[in-house]
């Protein structure tokens, strides 16, 4: 099945399993929110993590708990792929609506510009914005492009299948706070933010390192969990940088080889 | 805003825009199916690829006309931001199930075999697997190793934005047929078996190559079109080769320095 000239190592592969998420609040039954494919481990963390991208919760007190689902129509396998989030109120937005794809028949705004004006207007009270939360806070230029190597420190397991992305919360000095690894790209954020959450700690730590590109979505995430910086090796989207400029939330590409490309709120990233 | 040490280069960032994708068929009205961030450019093939991935169609004669709407509630900014799609008859599953995301109560199998037997089960008649469309087929070792290379030879945008996936549809001695670009990587293989629907061709030719990994989703994608061999420089996930060895897909990953890891159907690639 697995040949390599002569050996077989199926063993290193990087597990891929789906997982549903299903949300339910006080007078409404648990239901259906989303189904991803995931790295199994830290699933509650990707679930509040989600919920949080997703602005289905604000903070660690909307969530009651977070549990695997005991459904008797459900196999021992399924068992461990649907975990239902107990919300303590009910969300202050129907998620259904933002899930359902039909019901508007107009477009009701696709496109750039009206994409991030849907992630500031929800994401953007109290104390979420980057801008405000982090006044006046800036990073060194070492610290900014020492993070990916840092990451992939933390990584024991990416050596081994290859086929891991990971994300990872910083203090500002650069010290890994929780780092957390999946096969698709978004979930590791997801998970990181979640298990900030779960500990009931703020997600918004100083800096947020990804492996790969920044795309709109990575910065949505970040900007909902109220980070200062975002750091990848790979390049941001043009609507990723658009909605950070926005937002102000730092975005630093390219860090790699002591080199990096600030495209955000450069005065964050200090020499 | 763009600050690398002095230089200014914000217009090298890949763009990403919203595109929503919107069906009808005789009697039955226009309505939104997905959104999904992607580079603009090839929209229609997107569209058309996207819709036989999801088998909402199953051949290009299912394809009425693909065209960007011209709702006059759309802002000029959003008109080629959405595109519908026009089918000739009702599809054998009515997507709107698919895609709402609710509806029913119960996970209706959400797990790993579950998911195989889904794609197995909505995919597999005809002409359309790949075992049985491949049947006798094999690639030269030299051939399924130079693919990466190949297509990355055939992106002249990459260079210059860092940013973009690829993925491509090869001859069986590795000319290249097909190659679209992407910031999203399950992006670019819809763009090139839509090309081939919407020039009227079977998108079954032996080889695609991806840049990235390759997980579940990009292997149902795989089967779905009718591919013999899908190539990539990264690993596959375990429920990607599940589902490939079922589908009679042949996997190749890890291929580079003119070495590979052969995960399925290993009589596909000759020494």
């Amino acid at each position: 099945m697995v040949a390599d000239a002569d050996r077989v190592h199926e063993d290193r592969l990087a597990t891929e399993e789906p997982l549903e998420i299903r949300v339910a609040w006080p007078g409404t039954p648990a239901r259906r929110l989303s189904v991803t494919m995931r790295t199994p481990g830290h699933d509650f963390e990707l679930a509040a993590g989600f919920l949080a991208a997703e602005r289905v919760i604000e903070t660690a007190g909307d969530l009651h708990t977070v549990a695997y689902c005991t459904d008797n129509t459900l196999s021992r396998e399924e068992e461990f792929n649907v975990v239902t989030a107990e919300l303590t109120r009910p969300p202050r937005h129907d998620p259904a609506e933002r899930f359902s794809g039909t019901g508007a028949g107009s477009a009701c705004g696709v496109c750039g510009k009206q994409s991030i004006d849907d992630v500031l207007s929800c994401g953007h009270d109290a104390d979420q914005g980057s801008a405000r939360r982090w006044e006046g806070f800036s990073v060194p230029w070492d610290v900014a492009v020492s993070l990916p190597d840092r990451l992939r420190e933390a990584q024991r397991v990416f050596a081994r299948t290859g086929g891991l992305h990971a994300a990872g919360l910083f203090e500002a000095d650069g010290t890994a706070v929780v780092v957390r690894e999946d096969i698709g790209r978004h979930n590791t954020v997801d998970k990181v933010v979640g298990a900030r959450l779960l500990a009931g700690e703020h997600p918004g730590l100083p800096l947020l390192c990804v492996s790969g590109r920044i795309g709109f979505e990575l910065v949505q995430k970040a900007v909902n969990a109220g980070v200062a910086v975002i750091v990848a090796v790979g390049a941001p989207s043009s609507l990723a940088v658009q909605l950070a400029q926005r937002a102000g939330l730092c975005v630093v590409g390219f860090a790699r080889d002591r080199r990096c490309v600030v495209y955000a709120e450069p005065e964050r990233v200090r020499r």
